[in-house]
């Protein structure tokens, strides 16, 4: 009788938040406000425009577009409407976008006015395009009465395509499934605490990972999502304050941006930070606290639908020092209640080609592995990558880390980012959250460059505070009190701002290639 | 790649309970107190000797036994060997207890002393009898180091079988799944607002749908299991003020005991209590309101894993005097987040064999049907029951409601306790809830009984407060006010207890029987 069972699908969120708070509001973009029973309305008005546009079942449809109204609509009606969602980076360059277009065989690409101009000229192998601002409402006038049925035939059915930020070689396409992105779904409602009343504002960008899953997380509580297009200080609080926001997530950058806007106070309600992609440094830390939030530090990768693992607080933890209670909360943690167990493990594996766990001694270190419905299906049209990516039946992150003895993960390092010297594995991680715990230090990364007698040595680019004058010998010196002195840089330099990539990440790659170069 | 995926079970929550929070509280059974890691060593121990002990995959193990420690390590630990847990009412009779031992083939039978003590001389078809209170200890030395993985093979495998209680006939045994047993609890964990630091008291049997899965949900939010042995009003209060308990379920007579019992007193903390097994009436409602905690009604069956919907309050309710928002209340809602829509459909299907829905007035009378996730795999061993169950592709409760305009189910009656009265249908359920609005009235119940002229006519059983001295006058005029004057029962008897199963459920059957009978 097992057939009984509904195969999973986030489409159940939207249909139950409209059939039990059918009149509360579900998405505020800027002066425009929709309830759930509209946005329910509204992505089906979307999926049978999309079939009647000739799209079918399993092909891709592609949004170029900031955070608003009709990429989150999309996130239902294009799975609604059978067909897979590939929300592209907006940050990416117009050849990206087309290769995108093309690798994921997109029919239709939809997107910002802005967005779509800047691809003048750039060969697009989709049908049509469809500027969001000007022609969209066209497009949906091709839609039917029909009400198609929130369910899909089998939850193992791609659901998203998102592409990989790239930075070396070509994107690929991470495929998500109906029930992977169902069960993160729930899993970041539960660790995030999303409930029916709370409000969430899109400092992440709805394209990374499908804002990992909070795109359909948010709806399954019937909660509200709020739009915001711009990361910028004062929006976000403009926002914060006028939407009574009580959820928010980011790159420790944009936490940056949040805590050191002019228009930052002290919080007199609650307010959840999420934050991923690098972790979060004891300033960050120091800052979130001060305005009464409370920080959760999360970890993952676009091939695990965003987080796969929390550093969840815990009950011992209250008795700590702040400085000790940062050195906790910087970690990766454990998998969350959806995830599998994270594994780090050996480069060498066993006789049985088995993976071989480091000893959990928060010194061995090994690479951060993971597995079941918080990871990806694979990578689209790309057996080769998938099959190197899930050697011995895990995802290999690529990233390398620690296991702690309390079962905690540390990320130590990428494994492409390790800097060896003297043939010591030092950890950028590591020597930059050193750095960061000076109170000058506003921003800082290290690479790893040539050096005739080590092999490689690390160097540091660090932003200052304002009216902050520190000087190198400084700082090398506050790192040599809390690491081995091998790991201090010989070089610093003291820059106005490091060059990021769309989703907040340092591009050491830049940096580095930089540094070679001249 | 999708074999990636893997299989849901409850299982990872305790394994993940044990990683995040090993040292936090997982279980208080009286004086004893283990933690998380414990409880994930005592669940290990069990498998092992329960494989030792020849138990093999998918074979059945059954306990009979108090909310005690011992049945909650075998909420994990059995399915954890690979077999299926029998947890049986713990007030059936020791025929009915040989039934379901020899009817679910059960292995091994684990049971409290003295309710073992009570099957002397009674055929049981085990091949073996375990005594928790003397036994348990001999019996876990079987076990050896081995560690089981905290996984299944197969998420579509038999976890549990509950019987139901068969107030007519012979017990059904309902299989769960582990898939099904993993949403159920994620659903109950959101819906419940189960986190880390929350502290559930265990005023439901366990055996009861193994305790709505909260057995499993507790633990998924890492929280904590407080165990009560007999529902009584003083070890109730001194269990939510000593353990400070934020969590409780029961049938809203336990919600009665609670409420009426001497240390009854306001509380300075949040306390959820969650009922089902009967619409809780206003006074019940207001009762829980006055004590200061918040009341989640949800609406289920043993067949759906516990509570399948949730009359979930709406913001606009917020506007409700409160005899309003009482009859809001005393309303099944709408599936769960981890369940399919809740449907009412008519008795004659349509011409191609679908359902076909009543009309959503608040008037037309249907059946209650689901499906889906939330609902069973099957009766065990009886294809023919569980086709009849699932006809037409839905799961039918036997259980008549209305769909409101609202999309909320309200349920009228149970099929068989309908009043059929002059070719009207009256919902005895409409007319209990009549009564019991009577400010004297705590308890009632109401049947048909066989009339010459009428065909059926309603009868009540009246339960009133202490130094009440309302007539069945009062009481009639009471009714008549409220509903349709055919609808008044024209006998009313009172009475110092209503007769009631192990659930909580009055048992009409035998004031049937006894009205027929005499």
């Amino acid at each position: 009788m097992a057939g009984l069972d509904t195969p999973l699908t986030p489409l159940r969120f939207l249909e139950r938040a409209a059939e039990v708070h059918p009149d509360a509001e579900a998405v505020v973009d800027g002066d425009r406000r929709i309830t759930n029973s509209e946005l329910a309305d509204a992505a089906q008005r979307l999926a049978s425009a999309i079939r009647a546009s000739g799209v079918g079942a399993g092909e891709r449809v592609a949004f170029l577009a900031t955070n608003r109204l009709e990429l989150l609509v999309a996130h239902f009606g294009v799975p609604l409407a059978g067909a897979v969602l590939v929300a592209v980076n907006t940050r990416l360059s117009p050849q990206e976008v087309a290769y995108i277009c093309e690798h994921s065989s997109s029919r239709i690409l939809f997107g910002d006015s802005d967005l779509l101009a800047a691809l003048d000229g750039v060969d697009l192998t989709v049908s049509e395009v469809v500027d969001l601002d000007t022609g969209h409402e066209e497009f949906l006038d091709r839609a039917t009465d029909e009400r198609l049925a929130w369910e899909v035939e089998d939850e193992t059915a791609t659901i998203t395509v998102n592409y990989t930020s790239g930075t070396t070689g070509r994107p690929k396409g991470v495929m998500y499934t109906h029930r992977g992105a169902y069960l993160n779904a729930l899993g970041e409602m539960h660790h995030q605490g999303f409930v029916h009343g709370s409000r969430y504002l899109w400092t992440l960008p709805m394209f990374h990972c499908n804002g990992w899953c909070t795109t359909w997380a948010v709806t399954a509580a019937a909660a509200t999502h709020v739009c915001l297009r711009a990361v910028r200080g004062d929006a976000i609080w403009r926002l914060v304050d006028d939407e009574r926001i009580d959820h928010l997530c980011g790159a420790p950058t944009v936490l940056t941006t949040l805590a050191t806007a002019p228009h930052a106070h002290h919080l007199d309600r609650p307010l959840t930070v999420v934050t991923a992609g690098a972790p979060p440094s004891p300033t960050v830390v120091g800052q979130i606290r001060d305005l009464g939030a409370t920080l959760v530090h999360v970890y993952g990768l676009t091939e695990t639908y965003g987080p796969y693992s929390i550093c969840e607080p815990r009950d011992e933890w209250s008795s700590l020092t702040a400085d000790e209670l940062n050195v906790q909360m910087a970690r990766q943690g454990a998998g969350m209640i959806t995830a599998d167990r994270m594994r780090v493990v050996r480069r060498e594996t066993a006789d049985d080609g088995t993976l071989v766990d480091v000893e959990p001694d928060g010194v061995e270190m090994g690479e951060i592995v993971m597995r079941g419905n918080g990871v990806m299906k694979g990578y689209l049209d790309d057996i080769d990558a998938t099959a190197e990516a899930f050697a011995g039946g895990w995802f290999h992150s690529g990233d390398l880390g620690v296991m702690h003895p309390d079962g905690y993960v540390q990320l130590l390092d990428r494994a492409k980012d390790i800097v060896i010297s003297g043939g010591e594995n030092i950890s950028t991680i590591e020597v930059e959250q050193a750095l960061a715990s000076h109170p000058d230090v506003a921003d800082v990364v290290v690479i790893g460059v040539p050096d005739e007698k080590w092999g490689e040595r690390p160097k540091a680019f660090v932003v200052t505070r304002e009216d902050a004058s520190v000087d190198s010998d400084t700082l090398v010196a506050h790192v040599r009190a809390r690491l081995a002195a091998f790991k201090a840089p010989r070089e610093i330099v003291f820059t106005d701002a490091l060059p990021r990539t769309s989703t907040g990440k340092v591009r050491k790659n830049a940096l580095r290639e930089a540094e070679s170069a001249g």
